[in-house]
């Protein structure tokens, strides 16, 4: 294309629809066409998110009201199961980029499981291609329809698919404890996440069973051959982003480390720490990297990996619009290399 | 006693210093006699602790000033290494409470391993009794000199000696994931412990080898009557107060919490929340009370067991306070049931 | 009485409401008899609030469902307007301290003006007390019905109302400029308080027009003998607790100072720091303590009063207690004691 | 130039420093060529600054070990009195930006009055020009060394100039109430700056005497043609970035509203919002935009003026940026239109 992408952005008075118009404003290969949100239609984007203030952007407007023949790409930041409604009456050539839920899991029955519901749009569903960008690149650049992944999922995909596709961890002992940014509960109004609440304190939650885990099943046990079944724990963090993975294996600590380098050795956005360095969720904040370490353990043959990004940028808009510069032939990078926001 | 009983705090410039004024404030069993600070003698504790401005109390002075004749006890909050140094110089029939790491481990061997020096008083070290108070009840009533616990030590501790004694769990596969909060690191200017380096930060540190994982070592074995060998990895929360420990076993865990609930059942600052729920760290704030929780696994045989407390309280300070009630023969909740401060 | 008073608390699912349970759990004085919260009727106080789990307290229930008959006191800790509808409906004898903003406005016409509709309980609008200890004390101890402060007004009033009265400064250019933590703003789920937009945050609200406008209305122009306007500015801290009044007048600092220590000299909650000297809400957290300090500005014959306190406590439940304690015949100091939780 | 310009930033391993980096990182018509730091020498950048990880930067060095002839302009981000030694000894027609206070004072004696010692680059003191672009944009583009201004004086300078200029407000009863960041402070550790005294916590600073005052003096007096001394009280705020000053005047509101947002129609960096709003230091975080509100106070004739900038980009290494830019001939906003960060 000889000009920026034109696109548009189904629920942009959400955070990750907020993080998206932050990432396009200074993209050189995408403009912002038409950003909706139903009950805000009609408003400018300058009085929902006043630190936008300084871009020109189209008004808040209905999905119904988009155009979406001058659309080449759609982002769809949109609560669970709206998305599928919505992504169902879509144009059907339209290329989409859906950050929800909806499209991750690839089997409908699994997806009524977890979900809790009979999926709206299966037709669809087998078309999705799982938005890992590091492990479907080729097939999210021929893709139509790409499904993001989890925040939590990306960050512990991110630190344990190399490892365990190598075959150089006990499969059936890995654990993942991780802690999360409360950004990534989104901005609708819910006691559990007012500052009086957050703040100065810190606890596990969903532990009995957090959604994305479905997400580590599909994917573990695609990688290994075999079903693998993690024990998982997310904690809420004060903080508003970032997302740290601290995860126990059974395996040689600089194995599992050297596994890691090599297979991580050309990603631009994965940077494997010196071996026995742990990374901080500060060190990435507001950017598309996603750092990871790995340490020993006191007791030999086990180890702890972990793995940090930004739940709102490699979390899932920033791997958004990594895949969507796949999807439109630009370079994988472009828009996305600004360094982290410290302190 | 018909009076107060007359208190010093050796090392009165520090965050458990403080706390132990904090709460002797309100204590109708204790009074305040001598605060030292070397560094800081001659100064008011208001110019230091300006939230202590509203009490009267003696001017910092160093610690050969003090005319421990008038003393009933002395709680040493000083650094480590320091504090067995001046502990060997007190009379050696003053009942002392020291907060530092200096008199945890039974074994001097043990100590030099860990702390990489040669114990300077080891004459005194078989005299410690070791203050998790509600294990050592008996002991620290008596004893001459108590070492109050790591606050990670007691973190871990309290939500897994109970089921380590009782054999309910894999001693082989306990793993201790924690988070504390930043004040453990007291108030000595560190580039780490900066409010721009804490604030919207969350990372794994002493990750190789932390200091208290001796104690677990040390009270574990000596519960389980082997050798138990635990993995432990600290984090550190933006946040001020507050330490949750995320244990991971192998057990039964309905087995696992009735284990708990029943060892804490007249335990009056051991609360074990109903099977299936976990604390938080906000939930305790600024209180002795230590709230314990299990949650089973997704998988069979699998549990989670939670654990928050308040480093300065429970894990420090509260901890002294309720050691030295038992060697006063005050009550041991006197002064200490202060419900925690939410928001 | 030769008993502890017997309190209830209507509307105790919100922050004061249960910083009023805090304050009372360790009160010799007084005993928990009734919590009411009517749509959490039925709930264990342990479910909404966890860190007051320690507590043996009654059950949530419904204000109908309270047997007043044997209920000395009860704490009013509801939302505005719906405060004077019950407390119109309870019995006539009934001692009552409200902590909304319904009786704290004298003239009905001025309540009417600034909260936009007439008052539901007008007749019992003259017999309500402005709950501002320090300088209603008397008219306190012997009111049936105590209309507590707004915590802004506190903050103000008490660094301004001895110099206001001393007419020792400019009465036409009194500029308040003040901070407040956001649990002013309460426990009901609101975007503007959510942990992603407090955090990292600062701005002014309601700059306009503040309710608590009408009560530093009310009480200057009552001091001064005079009509008094002052420019107020609140803004939103990223902080639970606390607020901080930085007020410019124009008169002779030493002086203002003066004045200020000699009418606090003996209040036991108002510490006036030395001259030159600023407080911090970080030193009152917690506590029923208000700071106050005087420092000169560049420009002679201008000053800057600085009066810091906890909007929880001696901002709303503290100072509800305080007054409690008056109209019960129990020392005013009781159960109030406790030293700033720092930090 | 047809190659990115040659950039030299001295003082690299504090927090101004490692904000340059982060802007130069994605800025296409700048590289970074050399960075020092003379305790931290020899060490990579990524040890200092891990976050920065993903850059291929040269060592850290000694300044003594630069070669300055391959060098086109160099950010001077050291401490004050440090700046003013280096500066002098740079070959004399290096483009320098200096981010420190030496050379922001025009007059050596208020130097000295403020700053406490004699100048030590006197000579240059008056080729310096003054780095508030918005003010001096002509002179910055042909000088040679540019002094950044105070990050507070930033926020206070932009809020009034086109007021005072324009004489719409009372030049004698200028109030500048501030509230800054931490990370202002900088990166030496100091208990002060420890999140356990920052978190929670809100109080004045400085506040007899803070040093950018002298820079407002100066530049206020210029734009009026006579003496203005204004009252500036800064307070720190608990968070990493953002400045909010409120400042109050004396003057008719909508004309001062007119008067900013005419001046300032034009500028890509200065936002002012539609009348009667009010800016938020989060919608402006990690980028160089400044936003100004004007609302009205209840009492005729007065007004709030707002202003809202992150100290760490528009504060300090944005507007240095902005400034090379312009001393370096290239685009003004290059490489500085990036949204803020939020949440």
């Amino acid at each position: 294309m000889d000009r920026p992408a034109r696109i548009a952005i189904l629920g942009a008075s959400g955070y990750t629809g907020a993080e998206l118009v932050r990432l396009i404003a200074t993209h050189p290969g995408m403009e912002v066409a038409a950003l909706t949100a139903d009950r805000k239609a009609g408003m400018d984007m300058a009085e929902v998110f006043p630190h936008l203030r300084h871009l020109d952007l189209p008004k808040l407007c209905r999905i119904s009201d988009v155009d979406f023949s001058g659309i080449d790409l759609a982002f769809c930041a949109l609560p669970h199961a709206t998305s599928q409604e919505v992504i169902r009456d879509l144009p059907r050539d339209l290329k989409t980029v859906d950050l929800s839920a909806d499209f991750r899991l690839r089997d409908p029955a699994v997806y009524a499981e977890w979900y809790g519901h009979e999926h709206l749009a299966p037709a669809l569903q087998p078309e999705a291609v799982y938005g890992l960008t590091e492990y479907y690149r080729d097939e999210i650049a021929r893709a139509r329809l790409v499904a993001c992944t989890g925040c939590n999922s990306a960050t512990g995909l991110l630190g344990l698919l190399p490892v365990v596709k190598a075959g150089v961890v006990d499969l059936d002992e890995i654990i993942i404890d991780l802690a999360t940014g409360v950004s990534g509960a989104g901005r609708a109004p819910k006691e559990g996440t007012l500052h009086t609440e957050v703040s100065e304190g810190f606890h596990a939650y969903n532990i009995e069973r957090h959604r994305h885990t479905a997400e580590f099943d599909q994917e573990f046990s695609l990688a290994a051959g075999r079903d693998v079944t993690v024990t998982f724990t997310p904690h809420l963090l004060p903080q508003n982003r970032g997302i740290l993975a601290t995860i126990y294996v059974k395996g040689a600590p600089e194995e599992i480390h050297k596994v890691l380098a090599e297979a991580y050795a050309d990603e631009p956005f994965i940077v494997v720490l010196p071996y026995g360095e742990a990374p901080s969720t500060r060190h990435v904040r507001g950017s598309n990297f996603c750092h990871i370490g790995v340490v020993r353990d006191r007791r030999d043959g086990r180890a702890r990996i972990f793995s940090a990004l930004d739940n709102l940028t490699k979390g899932s808009s920033g791997q958004a619009v990594q895949n969507a510069n796949l999807m439109l032939g630009l370079p994988e990078t472009q828009g996305l290399m600004m360094a982290p926001l410290f302190p």
